[in-house]
C-alpha cells in the first residue's frame, strides 16, 4: 500500500475475540483495521517490520484457549495473534537489524508489526528461494523435523519409521528425511487424497487415513508387522498409545507435538506406558525453539537438496490477511495440504 | 530334610488357585504336597535345585491376572508359582552347572525344583556374603538399581532426584547410589515409619508418605520446588503423571517398574505426556533381564560396598514355605520394610 516513508500507517490486524473451549471458529477472530507507527521507538532495541508471510500452525490453538502453559502464554484478547512469519524490516533501533533486511520468526497477524521482543527473530542470508519457505520448510517446522531426524533420533537403515500427522509441515519433511536414511516409512493422514499424495509425492512406503481407521492397534499391526523401531509422533493421544503397543525392543519415540491434545484443557490419558518397560524403550520431548543453534547447520543441508529438487515442499498459500482466520481454523482441522501460509503484503 | 542322596523327595509347593483380579489375597495361594524326583533326566539340560530362599517382587501380580502379556506369560494353575530365588544344585544334567553349585535365578516356589530352562540361572561365585542377598541386591533388584543409575541414566552432581517406591528393594538402594553422585535424593513411600527409615538409614534428604498427600503434584512442588532433573519411577499411574509436572528442562524418567499398575486390567491413563515436549525431557523403560551382561560390572561396584558396609541393605525374611502367600501379598500392598525373601530349606 505504499506505506514505506511515512510516519504512520494503517494497519489491519487479526484478534482473537475470546477464549475458546474444544476447537476453535473463524468468528472466535475479527479483523480491525487501527494505525500503527512506522518508526522503531529510539533506545527501544525494537524493530518496526511489514509482514509478508505468517504461519498457521496447529499448535496455536494452546494460546486460543486461555490456558497459561510453558512457552504458550495465552493471546492477549484486543491484540493481534502472533505466530511465525517472514517479514521486512522498515525501521531498526536494534543493532543487529537494519532497513530493508529481510527476517523470519515471530511476529503478529496484521499488516506491519512493532516488534520489541526479538529474540525469536532471525535475518534471512539466502534469497534465492521462495521467501514463504521461511515459514515452513526453512523455519520452525523445518528445524523441527531435522532437529528429529538428524540429531536427536537418528533412524538406522532397515527401521520401520512410523510418523503421524504425516501430511503436516512437520511430518511430510519427516518421512522424506526417514527415507533419506534407508527406512521403511509408514504415514498416518486424515484423508484419502493425503494418503495418496504420501505415497506418490512425498516417497512414504505405506500411509493411511486414520478416520478409516477403528482400532489403531490392528492398523499398525498391518502396516508394521514387525513393529515399530522408530515413531516420530506429532498427535499424542489414541495414536501414541497405539504406537506404545507396537514397539520393537529398543524403540524410540520422538514427540514433537501433540496435535491431537492442544486444544483439551485436560488430554487424553496414554495408558499402555508400560510397554516402555517390556521393549527397553526410550520416548523424547523436544522443541525447535530450543534448538536454533543447529538452524546454520539445517541450513547447510537443506538449502542444497530445495535447489536440486531433491526434497518436495508443498504449499498452501491462502491470499490476504483477511483469509488467515480461515485458513487457520483450515490446519486445527487438517483441511491443508501441505504447509498453510497467508500472504499478508507483497514484497 | 535330608532328602539329599535319595532319588526321590517330598516336595511341598506353592500353587496358585485361580487367576485374580485386582487385588491378589493370601487365599489365592494353597499349599500342597507332592514327590519330586530327585535326579535331572539324562540329555535334558535341566538341573534338580534344592530352594534355599525365594524372592517376592512387586511384578508377580502381572503373572497371577491370567492377562498374557510380553515378558509376563500368567501362571499355570495346578504348577508352583515362579520367581526369583536362590537354590544348591543337587543334580545336574547341564553343562554349565554341577552338583553343590549355588545359583539364583527363576526358580519354583516350592521345596526342589527341576529347572529345565537355566538361561536365567546364574553360578553364585562369591558366598562370603549372605545368600539370600542374592534374591535383592545381589539379584535383579539390585541390578535394576544399578543398569538405572549407573548406565542408563546417570545423574549429575547436585541433581534433584526422585524416586518412588522408595523403599522398595530397587529404590532403597538407588537412593543410595544416588546419593554416592551427590545428588539431592527425595522418596515417596507408603507410610510414616518408611519415611522415617528412609532419612535416618538410607541417606535419602526427604521423604513423604504418599497415602497422606491429597495432591501429588503440590507434593512434589513442596520438595522439589525447582523441579525434577531425574526420577527413577517404579510405580507409574498417578505419581507419574504428577513427575511430569515438575520436570526441569531436560529431565529424565527412568521407568523401571510400574507397580501401581501390575493388577490392572487397563492401566491408568496418563495425561501430561505434552509436558515432555515443553521440557525436553527423556523417558526410557528397561527390564533387567535384558542387561545380565552387565552383572559382572555390578558386582565389581556392590561387593565392596557391602563388605565395608557403605551401603545399607535391609532384609525381610519370612521363615518357611508357608509363609510365602502372605509375604507375597504384604509386597503387593506395600507391608515389607527392605527387601521380601522366603526362607525355604537351610543350606
Amino acid at each position: 500500500m505504499g506505506t514505506e516513508g511515512m510516519d504512520e500507517g494503517s494497519n489491519m490486524k487479526v484478534i482473537l475475540k475470546h477464549y475458546v473451549s474444544g476447537s476453535a471458529q473463524e468468528t472466535d477472530m475479527h479483523l480491525t483495521a487501527a494505525t500503527i507507527k512506522l518508526k522503531a521507538p529510539p533506545d527501544s532495541n525494537a524493530v518496526v517490520v511489514k509482514n509478508l508471510f505468517i504461519s498457521c500452525d496447529p499448535d496455536m490453538i494452546f494460546k486460543m484457549t486461555g490456558h497459561k502453559r510453558e512457552h504458550f502464554d495465552p493471546y492477549t484478547l484486543g491484540s493481534p495473534i502472533t505466530g511465525y512469519g517472514v517479514a521486512k524490516v522498515l525501521d531498526s533501533a536494534h543493532p543487529d537489524f537494519a532497513t530493508d533486511d529481510l527476517v523470519w520468526g515471530i511476529t503478529g497477524w496484521e499488516e506491519y508489526s512493532l516488534i520489541s521482543d526479538t529474540k525469536n527473530l532471525f535475518k534471512i542470508q539466502h534469497t534465492d528461494v521462495p521467501l514463504s519457505y521461511y515459514a515452513g520448510i526453512l523455519g520452525m517446522p523445518g528445524l523441527t523435523a531435522y532437529v528429529g531426524v538428524y540429531e536427536l533420533c537418528v533412524p538406522k537403515k532397515g527401521d520401520y519409521v512410523f510418523i503421524s500427522a504425516a501430511c503436516g509441515a512437520i511430518g511430510l519433511l519427516m518421512g522424506q528425511f526417514a527415507k533419506f536414511h534407508g527406512c521403511h516409512v509408514v504415514g498416518s493422514v486424515g484423508g484419502p487424497d493425503k494418503v495418496e499424495l504420501l505415497k506418490k509425492k512425498f516417497g512414504y512406503d505405506e500411509a493411511f487415513n486414520y478416520k478409516q481407521e477403528p482400532d489403531y492397534d490392528a492398523t499398525l499391526k498391518r502396516y508394521c508387522p514387525e513393529g515399530i523401531d522408530v515413531c516420530y509422533d506429532n498427535v499424542g493421544g489414541k495414536m501414541l498409545d497405539a504406537v506404545l503397543l507396537n514397539l520393537r525392543p529398543h524403540a524410540r519415540i520422538m514427540i514433537c507435538g501433540m496435535s491431537s491434545q492442544y486444544h483439551l484443557e485436560h488430554p487424553d490419558g496414554v495408558r499402555n506406558l508400560p510397554w516402555m518397560v517390556m521393549k527397553d524403550a526410550q520416548m523424547q520431548g523436544y522443541l525447535a525453539v530450543n534448538y536454533y543453534h543447529l538452524y546454520p547447520k539445517y541450513l547447510e543441508l537443506i538449502l542444497p537438496l530445495i535447489k536440486e529438487s531433491k526434497v518436495v515442499y508443498v504449499e498452501d498459500i491462502a491470499d490476504g490477511l483477511e483469509t488467515a482466520p480461515k485458513a487457520l481454523v483450515g490446519v486445527f482441522s487438517g483441511r491443508n495440504i501441505g504447509k498453510q501460509v497467508v500472504a499478508v503484503n507483497c514484497l
